[in-house]
């Protein structure tokens, strides 16, 4: 096969990929040990080789050392997840269980934003002006894999007012604070992702979710 | 240092992991061979495997098997082509000569985009109603990655009106394309992202981006 192959890793490369991406997990349950600063240093070095659109590059990172602002933090994501409860209505005691954050206990917390002055960066974002926060994502996305393959679990938390997260972390007009990252050592990662072991939901199939030439999953 | 990192991979796989990393380039010029479908099979499954908010899996995958679909795609993008150069102003006849997708030439087109019904899903949404999209580029940077580990080219193309592309995609409401997905053999990966070697953008320090406490790059 690599014959017709040239650009194709060796197969135990590939398997090493795939099984970072099979093993990541959303962790919410850490130890509280240091992260190496060389180790966080090689896992922001593989965010910022996410793509961008436009190379735009939009992607900012703010570490967070004070253990006050730290505190403050995880009072708004609290608050949030109290919200979110009630606005789940029959699942709000479900939800209340479920353990969706590890702010306080990770070894290493970031905040992840959106820089300002992005309205310029029309390439790729003039009718999806969206796609700037896809590249971050993307970053994101390269920082999880490669924290699981270095043994760090990593959190992606989203419940928060963004609005006051970016007015606690003094950010400039026009960013934007898209996730608080908790990272750090655990304990263990989760066989399956958390959601999917507590039954909060299932994982689909993915023939469900892929057609030819049209919508999948109509009857039509 | 592996003694108190339990779930740390053998170096080896960290390597092959950053080394994808590393190499992935969003990619605009493609041979015409086809995908092998098993191959295209491990990469969806690569997506398939993303994080997402609340579980929520919002993506959804269109395999355009049709000749007269993907020319109607590529007439899509073209349009949206010169409209984003026409609103660079200054840069427009620069733009222009960038090649900035291979719709017709690539092996496999795919359409990525989001389910419709996502209104209900609160969980990490509340206030970030984004974070749908947030997974769908997680899954895409997934299959990025697995792509150039197999050998094979991806480009993400974001230069389409989306009510268009949904209109002959014939999706349902509330469903939203999110990115056209060039997919092949390729004879060559970039060296350098092609806005890096084309001198359209250069790429930042990451110590410009990155801060303690507070906003990278403010002076005060």
């Amino acid at each position: 096969m690599s014959a017709g192959m040239p650009h194709r890793y060796p197969q135990a490369e590939i398997d090493a990929l795939y099984r970072a991406i099979r093993e990541r997990r959303d962790m919410r349950h850490f130890l509280p040990d240091a992260v190496d600063p060389a180790l966080l240093e090689r896992l922001l070095q593989a965010a910022h080789h996410a793509p961008s659109v436009g190379f735009m590059q939009p992607w900012r990172f703010i570490r967070i050392r004070d253990d006050g602002l730290r505190r403050r933090i995880h009072a708004l994501v609290e608050e949030e997840r109290v919200a979110t409860a009630q606005a789940l209505g029959e699942r709000e005691d479900e939800f209340m269980k479920l353990k969706v954050e590890g702010i306080l206990d990770c070894g290493e917390l970031l905040v992840a934003g959106l820089m300002d002055g992005r309205a310029p960066h029309v390439f790729g974002r003039r009718t999806m002006p969206q796609m700037d926060l896809a590249s971050l994502a993307c970053a994101l996305q390269n920082m999880w894999l490669a924290a699981r393959a270095e043994g760090l679990g990593m959190g992606w938390v989203s419940l928060f007012e963004p609005t006051q997260l970016a007015r606690l972390l003094a950010m400039p007009a026009g960013a934007e604070p898209v996730a608080v990252v908790c990272l750090g050592h655990v304990p263990a990662f989760y066989e399956k992702p958390m959601l999917e072991q507590q039954n909060w939901a299932a994982r689909r199939s993915l023939h469900e979710l892929v057609s030819d030439d049209k919508w999948p999953g109509g009857e039509e």
